[in-house]
């Protein structure tokens, strides 16, 4: 597991989060031998500025030279974190990824979005900074809670319906899990789709934002919780609010998919919310211009577009919204 | 004084010091029509990660979207603190600024390093981030102190050592002052200096480390005296530090040069420093690399290079550096 890893860099920090199963972290020690090991909080409570300074500051006071390496290990937002760390620390030195959630290795790890977020909303601070090289290891998938793998496969369930349709059925599938038989293509697959998109459009300058889909309504729901709904499950909600609107705008209705994903998901119930206390976060969006904000919406599969939707619409997809959630399953 | 500038963006923040005087701020805002400006603290105390966020949380908060800019008006520190705010807010946003030291005319809008000071030294954590435009009107400079443009004479006076050594008389004569005959052209040929650097280098793979003469033993003056050094005072003595070094190494001795400068320049006195006080300092210094500290030395006027130098030559030199600053005229 993650084992006969080797870099060029000789002065190597290693960043990972608390909660980290020791034998990953161990392994990995094994391998690179870095120079100094950082522990980060747990999931989101990591992406802050004030743990990036923290961070930032025992880089220097080890002083790791510039010719030296980032690696981080861990879910998304400990590999954003540490990405992010390795673009500012001395303006920049090399970075190195272990996602070990599915999560982080569908969407987080690859593609070079690293950042913090801000009391004002997520990813809102950070570069563009890919990494050298990712490593994903599936076995590590095994060792985690379902509801991980779950939340984690809404990211795949996206690629999906932007682009690749035969991941749909695929993630929906009893195989697709931890040690199941499709595991390893699926993933393959679902992250060839980020993968063509950032090669294409590193800097979100056009179809990067397609990868987006479902992502407006999801990041209003991460910061309006304070981050209680964790991203894949947020993710899962703002897919199916993204359907509704790509319905209204006159697209094809794919709130089936988007439905049979979520009670496939089984994502953990939200607390009551009206449209009021989202639209502000919605309107943070980093897809906001100086005309307003923008949603990625789908004509049918695999055609995904960018455009505005008049408030009327995202208040009226919003109730209807509501009321589905409300009947969703159980959480996981 | 600063008048008539336009930009293409419709959002603009603008971000200057506390202590600007207020008919600098009041020609920008008239020119410009920024949506909102930060106040940010005087000099080195804005370069803080704390600052930073405070920055972007407001930029956040105003809704600044992704097609809009930021513009830095003020001194060194003020545009290195915007800079990077425009660098990682939402990953990267237009940057404009407008230099009102010559410090930051000569040096810190050119070339596009920004960032903030750890407490562990100087410019640990930023980004490369180019403005899309500098204006520099030299109307400007004769509305600071005497103190703040000598001060920011050390780096015209460095480019003169380190690449157009006609620089050196020019920037030593009566008419290089606010308003003087010569001002304008030396200032832009000082300025050509680093812009032809970063142009051919913009992240410092190679020559661009040469426009660090000097700043190896400068930044740690300013971080163990906690900025009570301002840069170009720090940079003034820093050269002459670099000089006894490239001497002792076998070059040239260009001590005359330097020592002229500091009895021209008048810098604030330092307070009493031993060898063990800076030492940690200039190890921290980002031309390290796993090999060790690195310095630039100059074989002979125009002629840099960069080296390690063993640490009994960096002792003996810093002996002799302290006695002849003990020598200096009374400061400015």
């Amino acid at each position: 597991m993650l084992s006969g890893l080797q870099l060029p860099e000789r002065h190597i920090a290693l960043i990972h989060p608390v909660d980290l199963p020791a034998q990953f972290v161990a392994a990995v020690q094994a391998s690179l031998s870095p120079i100094m090991t950082i522990e980060i909080p747990a999931r989101d409570d990591c992406k802050t500025l004030e743990v990036l300074g923290s961070v930032l500051s025992k880089l220097a006071a080890a002083n790791i030279p510039r010719d030296g390496a980032v690696v981080g290990l861990g879910g998304g937002a400990a590999t954003d974190l540490a990405g992010f760390a390795a673009a500012s620390y001395l303006r920049g030195v090399a970075f190195y990824t272990l996602p070990t959630t599915l999560l982080g290795m569908v969407d987080a790890a690859v593609g070079g979005k690293t950042g913090v977020n801000l009391p004002e909303g997520k990813n809102l601070v950070g570069a563009f900074w890919p990494p050298r090289a990712v490593w994903c290891d599936t076995d590590t998938l095994a060792t985690l809670p379902d509801a991980v793998f779950r939340e984690g496969a809404a990211e795949a369930y996206k690629h999906g319906l932007i682009s690749d349709p035969s991941l749909l059925e695929r993630v929906l599938s009893p195989e697709f899990r931890p040690g199941g038989a499709i595991l390893e293509d699926t993933l393959t697959d679902a992250i060839a789709v980020k993968a063509g998109v950032v090669t294409r459009d590193l800097t979100e300058q056009g179809e990067r934002a397609y990868l987006n889909f479902g992502h407006t309504l999801a990041h209003a729901l991460e910061a309006v919780t304070d981050h209680a709904v964790t991203h894949g499950d947020a993710v899962g909600y703002g897919m199916h609010y993204a359907a509704l609107l790509s319905r209204a705008m006159g697209g094809a209705d794919l709130t089936p998919h988007t439905l049979a994903f979520l009670n496939w998901q089984r994502p953990a119930p939200l607390p009551p919310l009206t449209f009021e206390d989202v639209m502000p976060y919605m309107a943070r969006d980093k897809k906001a211009d100086a005309q307003g904000v923008r949603f990625v919406l789908l004509c049918d599969l695999a055609q995904p577009y960018l455009t505005r939707v008049p408030e009327p619409v995202l208040q009226e997809a919003f109730a209807e919204w509501q009321v589905q959630m409300g009947r969703l399953p159980a959480a996981h």
